[in-house]
């Protein structure tokens, strides 16, 4: 994933429930709640066939096998690559292979960016030659690299305090790790807030919850009017060297060098495969992860797991010879990590169509044991969503939290359809995230097992419930 | 730490228990149990003054900001590195200006070996950048590198059942994390192993409880009559997805280069500091840690802590005005990495005085959180430190567990003399032992409060006893 918007949307929603249940019964809505309440529990029996094939039966560690697969056969797959290319030609033909329909890919013009050869080493307070990632999106450094004193701050504040001294020099963000979403300002806007104090360049602490030494790159953002300069994140441990030895004194002098290049657009593509549906096959859930990845580690984490659950939701569906009233699409999306774009273009192609969809999936925070389901939208769809995740009770996955989200939904869930993502331990996924360590060890195929079986139990029933999810 | 011993000296005297208390108390031991334990008793205020200067007071967070000071300054310590050198000198200075006796240098000579440049790229079957860290003592590769076949085996036993195969190959090493100690035979036997089988080098999964893509180096040994190839660790993500691919009938073939080389012994020096007995001058309880490191990180963890603890322990006692009846000795060893080099020159300069010898201490598993006091002796000597553990009730870590151990204090141990080790959280030491995360991120500067203060506590009131701790 890119970065976390927590929607608050529900906020809205929560406010207007004082009106209550009497409203709720009552209102235009087709049927009342009870009568939906009823009709989800008759889908025990499906949800129970579902959880026993993905977690007990054949279909087990299936998806964990193919993502492996894939993953160990092209490697990382950064937006505008070779390899990214590859996943998505493998792609198509295994969705094929397995027998989902209307399997197609949708064109989209993709960023190409490359790190090329970087390196960053310490010339004094002493030599020290330090791990870093630049950042998606940044310029290189001349050929000679960029050799400057360090200004080490923790905060944009203390750059603005302390503008005066950051001209001529690299600015170093030493920044507490708080969360995802609030820390990760620094990776995206850390460049830009530098070059507008006359900085040269400017090193990130990577954004993570634990670390080995290890850098977490990701996406940062020129803004126009304000001098790009080179940006790379550096491992925490450094940051916090440098934190310490600037606060004893000591002068710190950086020699950057970075080879990273923009490239004109690549030509990519969404992939699309579905379940058709049998009474409305023009409506749709969408069940959702992303093909691409960072270029370290093997984009097993961050998004393959999402995607291969996505895969093996309609997979198990079909397998089992189900065919919801409503159409079950799945979309691996290109170019997530360079801010959507896969998802926008596919947003600006199908939103005239916005009011058949149902409920926007996607699976990108990790395929872990899942804690539940994170959901955005009316109280009323909410009820709906309760009611189904309480199917997965032999598998005791039930809990529905707030704020569904995800890169390449939030287009749709901004527009007011609901939307749910899978949520799991996010210290273990933000320890990998972007980092060389995101790879198939960090999976755990029981796990995803039950992933698999949340995703397909929730995207099935949702499809052939009598009615879309309201979305007032 | 080099790697662990876990010595089961300790199960005889388990099994001689038996026989119990009768003759616990009537031996020929000067004085009973029970006037022990009630002279042991007698240090309840002084343990509660060393733990509140260490933990609340004055001397909080001390033995951190010394250390992050050292390792910032000088970096990791390598054996026959000039930063060790640096650091020895560092250290000899600021023993003298804290204040202790006999501060002097215990020449020795040391290994030194350098990894020089060093990279593995998997060519087949696809192009992917490996992260290795050469072994210590290992032999480079040609410069234009070793460039073969993988042959990946999970133990010895498997390459022994498929020795034909190894002929000519780079034998990957994908053995599970047991515990360190069985573990580590694969770092330290690997390279002589593949090379019995006609292998042209070896890469090892590093031995590591958790991994975000971190190879963790360490010492590996040759062996007469076996022809010397290069070995490096690897990491255990890059290790399981060779094993993955070699299962689906993949060929594997890496190119390994190599800039290792072994130099010259170089100079060195056991760095040493007391506070000299006032009752048995010439009587000793050993307190220490080494000084060297790995060349990765800043050897802040191993055993930066261990032996700025050790400081520690020395400096509470002498700030307190307390001055023990036995000599209290710091020994900060050189070359510990290389199999306790420094150590062992120590022993057998020492060794003739063997008999003064009341106990040996070493940290060097961490100085995190202490779960309690490894020991190795009678006992009788065990049921003393039981007490004397006790005192420190008011920080809640009182346990004792077998198999007091540490590559430096093994010569003394092995020799009759009782033992003690500091214990944590190991699976925490071997997540970051070794590798470039070993740094003082790692550490905690209350944790290593706390781990001052145990062994600070338990030297002094040895040192300070009546009579030496019992040896049968």
């Amino acid at each position: 994933m890119k970065f976390l918007l927590f929607l608050f949307v529900g906020v809205v929603h929560l406010l207007s429930l004082n009106s209550g249940k009497a409203i709720y019964k009552n209102d235009i809505c087709q049927r009342t709640f009870q009568e939906i309440k009823e009709e989800i529990a008759c889908y025990g029996d499906v949800a129970k066939a579902i959880i026993n094939l993905a977690v007990y039966g054949k279909a087990q560690n299936r998806s964990y096998e193919r993502l492996a697969l894939l993953v160990d056969t092209v490697g990382p797959r950064p937006s505008g690559s070779k390899s990214l290319e590859k996943a998505i030609q493998i792609m198509h033909q295994n969705l094929q292979e397995d027998g989902l329909e209307n399997v197609h890919l949708e064109p989209v013009k993709i960023p190409h960016w490359e790190r090329g050869e970087e390196s960053a080493v310490m010339l004094e307070p002493r030599i020290h030659k330090m791990a870093i990632l630049g950042l998606g999106s940044s310029i290189g450094t001349p050929p000679e690299g960029i050799t400057a004193e360090v200004l080490v701050v923790t905060s944009f504040n203390e750059l603005q305090r302390r503008a005066p001294e950051a001209r001529g020099k690299i600015v170093v963000y030493n920044q507490p790790y708080t969360n995802y979403s609030r820390t990760v300002q620094y990776r995206v806007q850390g460049a830009v807030e530098a070059a507008k104090v006359g900085a040269l360049a400017s090193l990130i602490r990577s954004v993570a919850s634990f670390s080995i030494y290890s850098p977490h790159t990701g996406i940062q953002e020129y803004q126009d009017g304000v001098p790009k300069i080179p940006t790379a994140c550096i491992t925490v441990e450094d940051a916090e060297m440098m934190s310490r030895m600037a606060s004893r004194g000591s002068r710190i002098v950086i020699q950057l060098k970075m080879g990273a290049k923009n490239y004109p657009d690549a030509d990519s593509f969404n992939t699309v495969a579905e379940v058709i549906g049998s009474k409305y096959p023009e409506q749709v859930v969408l069940v959702s992860g992303h093909l691409d990845s960072w270029d370290v580690g093997q984009g097993a984490m961050d998004d393959g797991g999402g995607a291969f659950i996505s895969w093996e939701a309609l997979s198990l569906i079909k397998d089992l010879g189900l065919r919801p009233k409503r159409t079950l699409r799945l979309v691996l999306w290109t170019a997530e990590e360079q801010g959507g774009i896969g998802a926008f273009q596919y947003y600006q192609l199908h939103k005239a169509n916005i009011s058949n969809y149902s409920l926007v999936m996607e699976s990108d925070l990790g395929t872990f044991l899942p804690s539940g389901l994170q959901f955005t939208g009316s109280e009323k769809a909410r009820a709906i969503v309760e009611e189904v995740m309480s199917l997965l009770q032999p598998i005791n996955i039930t809990q529905v939290f707030r704020a569904g989200e995800g890169t390449d939904i939030n287009f749709w869930i901004e527009a007011g359809v609901p939307g749910a993502s899978l949520l799991d331990d996010l210290y273990k996924y933000f320890s990998f995230h972007h980092s060389h360590g995101d790879t198939m060890t960090v999976m755990d195929p029981k796990q995803m097992n039950l992933a698999a079986a949340v995703w397909a139990v929730v995207s099935y029933v949702i499809a052939d419930l009598e009615e879309m999810l309201p979305r007032s």
